[in-house]
């Protein structure tokens, strides 16, 4: 069952994230990362990739592509705010990017 | 060489897909539509096959995606608005988006 994380889980799990290329979004409980990439084949090849996992997660990112630039935002609709579902998709997206 | 629309184009190649889904964007001489599939594999499917396109003809959407929502925005960086590659891509995605 999926949960808001807790104050300890944004200790150890989200901070990292946020030390690492991730923010808050504003007056939302979600986080949010901008990817740049070489060209369009490598950003939508990471989109792909991407994509791929969080349907096998069934947890979807909000995301917006322009060429090279991918912007992701993450958080869990059911419950309302962030919890381990955006901690594991941004992890697994920060692996992606780097190829 | 790819040049802006003009009025003569506007006419017999743009007006069909604004009255078909397609709207202008408010202040930007550019083209907007939000599509929705089934599900997010559908959604991304759809971003999958309009990529290669994108990518084939050297001509990218800016797009966002969250689950089954997909929604688009076209034109043309290099002549500061609309041209007949938009036309293109725009009844390309159309096409996609019927399956």
């Amino acid at each position: 069952m999926t949960e808001k994380l807790s104050d300890a889980e944004r200790d150890t799990e989200l901070s990292p994230l946020l030390a690492n290329g991730w923010a808050m979004v504003d007056g939302r409980d979600a986080i949010h990362r901008e990817f740049q990439f070489k060209n369009f084949v490598d950003a939508f090849g990471f989109m792909t990739r991407a994509a791929l996992w969080a349907e096998k997660w069934n947890h979807h990112p909000e995301w917006f592509n322009v060429y090279k630039t991918v912007q992701v935002t993450l958080s869990t609709h059911d419950v309302g705010g962030l919890s381990a579902l955006d901690i594991k998709l941004a992890r697994k997206m920060d692996d992606l990017a780097q190829g």
